[in-house]
């Protein structure tokens, strides 16, 4: 525990840490609020986050957001009381004397103990003593602003078997204006949040009976991946790339050559036992299938850079309390390319790589991205497979690719694959939240586990360096960014429905229905809404749907053959002649316009 | 084994029934003729098939093909010597002694004695004896044309487990032209098999590190995938249906809901069994998936006829002895939807359906096919669920769609699936051979087993009527079918290499590059082959692998901006300006021609 958070201690800036520190001592303060209003309670633990802080405790009475209030006034007194945060370093005895009664810190004291470290622990001025190693803001008084968020169920360690504990989420922050543009953020994106918008727009939905984290692409959600689809397929044709199929399985001995079995397992499905000893995987990536189309024949030079791609469809057992909606899920169609090419070759195809993703992200109106430099924990080396020269080629090799490329780049020690360093793509969404979206990697590594070759100009036999890439990370996390990002409002070409059609009183449905199917011919997705309907309410239901164009139609329309327009957010485009509205909307369609 | 023989006899023609006895009476010519040969030879079984028959037996030496006209010789001898074939029944006992050395009778006499019936024998004139229960023609003079095949390796009862026999395959027909045409569509079938070209033309592969009858698409093949697909997507769109994306797996339930589980359990990988005690399964067939996707919100008459589909890929655990090329696998992507309707739209629904296969067959040059209604076995109707009525009005709705098309329709007793009849469209490649591509159903049982509903009119709830279709089947037997269909020569806009330029010599090479970008550019699959190789050989493996149009350029066509153009086949389309050429093959991708 104390590692991974000295670690990341260690990669924040002077800002960060301050932060971090100031909501390390805003959980303090809560839990010893807590402590005073509900004596019986037990504490269990509690850190700050990037977002806030949290605390988890063993009660047996319930708490509830309505308690908050009552909460955070006992906190504000602590508060405003200044009370110091001092550190003090104890004997595991004596700090067994201390928290004799409390179950959870007697299994942290015992694994210091036997660590043959000292307990450290704080005290808030002459009152809560909490196991703790810090660090702290010198007094509860820094803390300027803070709010309860939530309240949720949680398990000690993150195990199931355990008992559940509570969980309260909270924020600190050190000014009042900090706090406030924070909370409207959050607003916000409850707004945006992806899994509401996903119900109110149909785009898909999990069943319980097919299984937690498999999503259903409803028909509308099902427009916007293949969409999405369709266009990667065509701009990868043009980048250079070949497409493959693949299976959803395999025999497990790939994963074996892979070096991902036994290490990987617990994130897997578990294997399709056959009674002739065979065992099956649906496969987690799809790298392997790659390779092996690669071996399927004779390779010379001539052939490489090879670019093979696929939006394969994954599998990966991640658990249960880590599911979100489209984000993290347990099956997800990635995609993934593999190049294969030679060592001089790799910088410029890895930078050509890294074009295709400023490419599509600005296709898309991600304007706000940095990448992340993945590396090896220099104090942990036995993790990773493969000699230091490899290691130090890769390196050397991604730097120099990404040094071309105008993008920021921080690293980020201890987050390298097993077999290599690797370059995340960090996106922004329009409300602020940062997502991983894809992957990156020189690998010198898989070639030789799989025996790839090729024969070069001199008739050697050679190993091809691979680059693995997913520009557009999953379709799954992909497209619930993407509704975040537009909160529910598709560009027209992604759009589900671009055009409604709403007659304003019956004897208009005639005319309305022509212009419908005229749209259809012309590639329009235009839906009809001949409900006996007041037009607000259409109106109303039109933009809730957050569909592109409203075309009124009455008897002024049907006379003129036009369409009365209105955009959506609510700009009167006035009336327009049917087929300048056609024009004006597959231009939409054809420039991608982010409008 | 018997019900079944006598099941197929029942349904054949007079004609059939003649060949079929004529073939098995070559079949005990062959036997006898291998006893006479090889005296310490094991006789185990031997029947009559739809294209000649085998014989299988034990033996410690090997026969090989080069055997076979020594057979054959005396196989003649003993049909120049029209030996009647005489039936006479026989006690177990008496049945005992005669096969008192010969295990496999002892067995097959066994299960007659434990069925209390009389053992049935045939002899030949005054020699072989053999337990059988024909039929035959009267007398070996009968067969006027055979020939004995190929030779393989078979089990016991088709198990692994067993000892492996031997199996001499041979056709024999009432007449030597009859025999000749056969062989001469053998040779055709052997040039166009589809494992053959799809090697030779870099359209698949399968590999053992992967598992048995999975197929790796490689970028050739998969061109011709998603072309079918880009069409079948746009094709069904224009039909009224919506598409959806399922997860390959799903936890048990669904399949015990449906009440596939157990009793189709043999036919589906093993499940995948987590800690937690849930079992997930490989989806074998889309439908559960589809149902819970219709399920997933309330929904109204006016939402129906509902035609939701998917190119779903699904598994299935084939016998490894079954798999066959593309033609059998274990992994397949389905051109699968489900409409959910009421019982009124069912017929025209229905219909629909079938007018959407002969627009599909029409347009892949398929003209040769015909329906299958596959009925219940009414000798053991406990092997299938729901009640008489229902089967009774799906069989009629099926009849009343059927017969509003002028589609021929067999009819087959026993092969409906568990939960309705079915309806299978049978296709006849080029080289007449038969493939069941599509299965149709009128299904009135799932709905309910689903607790499926909509609301009509009347504000009741009632249970959709569910149609299920496939009209291009899976991709892989589909592509399969095409192949060999076309014997590899596909269709402009189905092919993945359309058109390949071939420079004469060097000098044209500048040319050549930016004409091949030209085409590109205009949407052509085109290949340019600089290889520093004499224009013969160029031209011979453009033809070899089958492309429509070649190229040629030179000096000539290099000032006029011109092609020399040969299509497949060899027909020489003489100089055309660039220009021209390149609306010639836009056009034969845009319509689609078989040309």
């Amino acid at each position: 525990m104390s590692k991974i958070l000295d670690q990341k201690l260690e990669q924040m800036g002077k800002e960060e840490k301050e932060l971090w520190a100031l909501r390390h001592t805003a959980e303090h303060v809560l839990h010893t609020a807590m402590q005073h209003l509900y004596p019986n309670l037990k504490k269990a633990m509690g850190p700050a986050t990037t977002e806030g802080f949290y605390f988890d405790f063993d009660f047996d009475q319930k708490v509830t957001e309505e308690d908050f209030p009552k909460i955070e006034e006992e906190m504000q007194r602590l508060i405003d009381a200044d009370l110091p945060m001092i550190q003090e370093y104890i004997s595991p005895e004596k700090a067994r004397e201390i928290f004799t009664n409390n179950p959870y810190k007697l299994e942290w004291i015992e694994d210091i103990d036997k660590r043959g470290e000292k307990v450290s622990i704080y005290k808030m001025g002459d009152g809560d003593i909490d196991l703790c190693s810090g660090p702290h803001a010198p007094s509860t008084g820094a803390i300027h602003a803070f709010k309860l968020l939530s309240v949720a169920g949680a398990y000690w360690h993150g195990d199931e078997k355990n008992k559940m504990l509570t969980r309260v989420y909270g924020t600190a922050f050190p000014s009042k204006e900090a706090l406030d543009t924070y909370l409207a953020l959050l607003e916000e994106a409850k707004k945006h949040d992806h899994r509401k918008l996903g119900e109110a727009l149909n785009l898909f939905t999990i069943c319980e009976e097919v299984g937690k984290g498999l999503i259903l692409w409803l028909p509308k959600g099902n427009i916007i991946k293949e969409e999405l689809e369709t266009f990667a397929k065509k701009t990868e044709e043009a980048w250079g790339y070949q497409r493959v199929t693949t299976p959803n399985i395999t025999k497990s001995n790939l994963y074996y050559t892979s070096g991902h079995l036994p290490y990987y397992k617990d994130d897997m499905y578990p294997p399709m036992k056959l009674d002739d000893g065979d065992e099956y995987f649906l496969k987690p990536m799809n790298c392997p299938h790659h390779h092996m189309i690669f071996h399927a024949r004779q390779r010379s030079y001539k052939e490489l850079p090879l670019r093979l791609c696929e939006y394969g469809t994954c599998y990966r057992y991640e658990a249960s309390g880590e599911l979100f909606g489209l984000m993290r899920v347990r099956g997800f169609a990635q995609n993934d390319a593999h190049i294969y090419c030679t060592v001089e070759q790799a910088v410029d195809e890895f930078l050509s790589v890294m074009k295709l993703h400023e490419y599509y992200y600005k296709l898309f109106g991600i304007t706000n991205y940095h990448l992340e430099l993945a590396l090896r924990d220099p104090n942990n080396k036995k993790k990773y497979h493969g000699d230091e020269k490899m290691w130090e080629l890769a390196e050397k090799l991604m730097r120099e690719a990404a040094g071309k490329t105008n993008i920021k780049m921080v690293e980020k020690v201890g987050g390298a694959a097993f077999y290599g360093p690797k370059i995340d793509f960090i996106i922004h969404s329009a409300i602020g939240r940062e997502f991983a979206i894809s992957t990156n990697q020189i690998d010198l590594f898989m070639g030789e586990r799989f025996h790839l070759e090729y024969t070069d100009k001199d008739g050697q036999k050679k190993t091809p360096v691979i680059i693995h890439r997913a520009p557009l990370g999953s379709h799954e996390r992909f497209i619930g960014f993407l509704i975040e990002h537009y909160g529910g409002a598709f560009p027209t070409w992604l759009n589900p429905v671009q055009v409604k059609v709403l007659p304003i009183a019956e004897r208009h449905h005639a005319y309305a229905q022509k212009i419908t199917a005229d749209m259809k011919e012309a590639g329009i997705r235009v839906e009809l809404d001949d409900r006996n309907e007041k037009l607000q309410a259409k109106i109303r239901d039109a933009a809730t749907m957050k569909i592109n164009y409203m075309c009124i139609v009455g008897d002024k329309e049907m006379t003129d053959t036009s369409v009365s327009v209105r955009k959506r957010g609510g700009k009167d485009l006035g009336v327009q002649p049917m087929s300048a509205f056609i024009t004006l909307v597959t231009n939409d369609i054809k420039t991608r316009t982010l409008d």
